[in-house]
């Protein structure tokens, strides 16, 4: 079949380009984009030559030719081509944050500072999460036109690092902390002072802090997940806080999460030690090693999350241009605090492989299809 | 004068030989090694070609000659040039561990596996922070043989991140969070696995985490912080727990440090916004600007530290090659927690620059000699 | 089939056991590794995890049970290896120099210090470079057992830039340059100082300057690459000379050669500019793309030769992870020279991928089977 | 006394006033920007928070305060300003190529579009390599206003490379070629896709092959160097053509030139080895350290210029924020090319470090005031 990209010369677009291409069920694609409408995606990405020859066309054409349509735009600027799909019944996923708050528009309006064009879509949409969410995105798919709000890339990380221990009880209900570190193609193509190759080289930064618009989205997702838990559970209504900072790291792809989460009562080592800290006792790797098996058996049937033995750490090396999200576990040395490492490609998780990946859910494909590429060593 | 360097082959020494060889009160350079011994620096260092022609002696030929000694050495051997350097009535600033824990050999052992060689040699030494101990170091090098304690590189940036909010009662009781990343000179000169361009090119991971040994001394610095308040406040004797995570950044120089600080009740912002995030309000910015202005005046008069403007975030290159601390100072949305952004060169004010300050504040130099260089641009 | 990797633990193997893993026509890996044997290679390469899950063997049981054997082994060691594959018939592919000089024993021995172990077996040897020898790796590999002398990674891009120039009459007899940048990986997986993070991060550098082994082999290639010249310009039996310089990037992957070629007399452009330089005139930018017309003539049918338009040049990030060589033609200003860019993935074309093109041909599969990744944009 | 620097928020710009800040004669800055009157450096360069509080005034202010002028602007759009300074015999140090040329305004406009504003200017101006021109500058400022034309980035490091083998007489007619990689700083500091941290962070890529602006200025310094050997030798005339090709490489600063110089008759080793290339021969190794003596000889009394011994190659890392630039000699295994390596910081000795030296010529101070910084290690 055909899939249309909207959107196509951006960041997101190319890899989206990139992965379809090489999908055992996509037989060729349309790919629309305003600023270069006419032009070839190998003359603007020269990566592509002679393996990607599809000569740009407007949105409609897209669409029109397409079986699914993908959007890599901007916030705000895709809501009339999803209208379009869902009156022609083609699945819709969109990689903006247009869709990612369903009925909760304020939120969306607080952070993004615009309001929904078609409200009425949302009846159509889904928050595309396949961890959490692929249940309902199989059931909406089989009823009638979906939509799928692609989620963020620090989103991703961040939840699936998080989810096991919100939705198993491991969780507490202080605040929780997600510090985040993402290469620089997290900024998009469009050259800026910001990541001027001179400016971001050789640095760290944080950016954005206490103000960065994933923050509602993470915090969103994990009460949905902290609300898994059994009902005997839910008597406590406390959902822990959640602060989130972003950090731009000097690469160029991957995002690191690391996520510090204060254990449940049950779940503390107790009497803490008081006086000068020591070193992890047994009693803290045993512990560790008990939530890093819950979180196995949890993922167990996931196909992209790897739950990393104890002698391994997360990094966003091991999972460049995959759809892996590896997340390593680990304890303070007081044990209160649980702290996840989780490590995604922000291309490929982060955006356009998992929105491959939410097109095999809904049309029934295998859900590694065209994402079975095994990350490289280095 | 004559300052020795003892392992002077090392990354730190390297540095150590660098600000040195331009330092105004000192006229010449005697260099040890035990590895090199005979060789000539310029030739383990091609950079100092032509500037530096020191031949590497022994470590006692250098404590013989020098009126100054730095060691930069692994931990736990370093000792017996302590008792040498104080016999001589020479002061001794050493950059390993060794001496960062005064009479608390317990937490050295605990953490280093490792004794104390001469115990008594404490009752010359000093935690060398200045910006905290500036007066002991004083104090201590005007009555007796000195020796210094230089703090580690990742507690050098976490302790001055949040020395004003321990110290001024912005600190609540909750844990504080640091972390950290670093650039790969932290793991020094040894070829390793670890270490080895392709393993960490590109790439963003934590490592040892709830484990690394500069743990014991982030918290017992805090502390010390933390009990530096207003009488009254003493009265709560709940000193903040701390967990410390560092990452390894793929970048040469730079620590960044993000901390995230608990408020005291006082300071919090009420009532919490409930139900799904909202971006920082006027009052948080506000709030964020009054403790700024605090941390400000807090650090007036230090010539390393600076405090930065509310639009400006700490970036490790912006302090590079530089003894500056750079620190901004940040709320989250909710207004509970206070986040501080520590930008340091780990291999200057993390190590070999705070050593020379050292050095000028036991000699009565003016506290910036040899540590005037303006940190580049890019 | 079974493919056996002999020296799977180091980069190549990596690169190897990765690129296999999704060849259509593999159905298993036979692992070997000296080092590692018992262990399992997602242990030592966790970006393998839950992927590739391999136990290592002795490079005997690797042999018995594959029906292609690749060697991925320093050089001078994996002869024995080879013999065994031709006494049973296995295909051997090997990655090291000992199989790329025939029979000129005394050159290999000259630049690699060592002798031949089994002269006889160079019978059965041809030189894996499939641009050049397609022909005769057919032909050896349905006539008797074969081994392959798979191409170093300079080699490979070095000569497929200079191959048409050189065949068609377009070099003359001049000395020709080849000045080349490699990424680290290029330095294999064993730690030492030059390939330390700090020690090669952000600085360029040439190395083996007039002395590098790959320089013997790119001799002999452009010297049998100007021998299919038409029998007319034989007459003329200079051989040009050649000059290889290597570089140290600061990047992972890819090497990029630029290639000084002195035109023959027949394609200068004359007169010759007197006085000072002065722009590319006209006559050079269509002599160029008389040339480049050429090159994309003689690599129409080769599936991973892209002789790029003239508005783009070489660069390694796109071919990054791929088996392509990008190949830009240019000309001097003063219309005498020739200049080559050729850009390839060190790791891929330059070592696993051509092992695999090679591997491909020998058993008649499809030329890119498991080599279809198109590169990624970034 | 004051300088003025117009231009100052370019990364030149900044760069000088880095280096000036520390220069010992240097009381004040007289800081100068179109974009940005009005405002402060250390806004826009927060790396100079707290150290270099200027506010940005408008070139006519700055010149009206400073005794030495130093611009850094586009090309094109300085020479007013230099009308002024001469007129007011404040000495100008041009950063940009207006000056290079000298009375050659041919050459000038034929790569810089632009015509001369006032030619007559150039009875003023002098090209500005002290190693080449250091009597001349010394002599034109003695006697009345004058005005630099700072060189090139790409020409100091390629000419200081080749100078003392074409004025002894080791380089003989043959084409010289010049292949330079450079780090991203040489972009400049307006953002463009070129420089977009994802597009050359991990690439290596020529570019302007055949035509970058840095030729002329190359080829006219070869001459003026060929031509400054001894009489005996100017009866042949013959210039030798030169070729130069910049990349880009994934670093920030530095440039490394590797000159590829055919050597004279009388330099080269008979007879050339016929057949496959052999390693370096004994007599090899003895004919590069005769040149390299020869070179050590030549630069024996410039302050800035390392012959490197023979162990060791240049590399931009060791000569990063100094200006120094280091050279290493080397021949072909053939005996018939010399192989020079030199490394410079683009931005100091390629751009502001440059340009202190001629201040520091132009006023009779040690001609490295201001510029003793010794590179770090790493």
């Amino acid at each position: 079949m055909i899939a249309g990209i909207i959107g196509a010369t951006g960041y997101a677009g190319a890899e989206l380009v990139r992965l379809l291409s090489g999908h055992p069920h996509i037989e060729g694609l349309a790919l629309a984009s305003v600023s270069f409408e006419g032009d070839r995606i190998e003359r603007i990405y020269p990566n592509f030559l002679g393996t990607v020859k599809a000569v740009l066309v407007t949105p409609e054409e897209a669409i029109a030719s397409a079986r699914v349509v993908f959007a890599a735009l901007p916030n705000g600027v895709g809501e009339p081509f999803a209208k379009t799909c869902v009156e022609k019944g083609v699945p819709f996923i969109d990689l903006s944050a247009d869709f990612r708050f369903d009925d909760d528009e304020a939120t969306y309006t607080a952070w993004y500072g615009k309001a929904y064009v078609y409200p009425e879509l949302r009846k159509y949409s889904v928050y595309g999460l396949p961890e959490l969410n692929r249940k309902q995105i199989k059931e909406l798919a089989a009823s009638k036109p979906v939509i799928i709000g692609n989620p963020g890339c620090y989103p991703t990380g961040a939840s699936l690092g998080a989810y096991p221990a919100l939705a198993k009880g491991i969780a507490g209900t202080g605040t929780i902390i997600v510090d985040s570190a993402s290469g620089i193609t997290g900024g998009g193509r469009e050259p800026s002072r910001a990541f001027h190759y001179p400016e971001c080289a050789d640095s760290m930064t944080p950016y954005k802090i206490g103000g960065h618009r994933h923050t509602p989205e993470i915090s969103r997702n994990f009460n949905v997940m902290y609300n898994t838990r059994a009902e005997a559970e839910k008597s406590d209504p406390g959902i822990p806080p959640m602060i989130f900072t972003p950090h731009l790291a000097p690469m160029n792809r991957g995002i690191l999460s690391t996520i510090y989460i204060p254990l449940a009562d049950a779940w503390r080592i107790k009497p803490v030690h008081s006086g000068a800290p020591r070193p992890p006792a047994q009693e803290i790797t045993e512990k560790a090693q008990e939530i890093r098996d819950i979180y196995a058996e949890f993922y167990r049937n996931e196909p992209f999350v790897r739950v990393l033995p104890s002698d391994t750490i997360a990094a966003t090396s091991r999972v460049r241009q995959s759809n892996f999200c590896d997340i390593s576990v680990h304890l303070d040395q007081t044990g209160t605090t649980l702290i996840l490492a989780a490590a995604i490609d922000n291309m490929v998780k982060g955006a356009a492989g998992q929105a491959v990946q939410n097109m095999n859910i809904i049309f029934g494909f295998e859900e590694t299809a065209g994402l079975t590429a095994i990350p490289a060593s280095f």
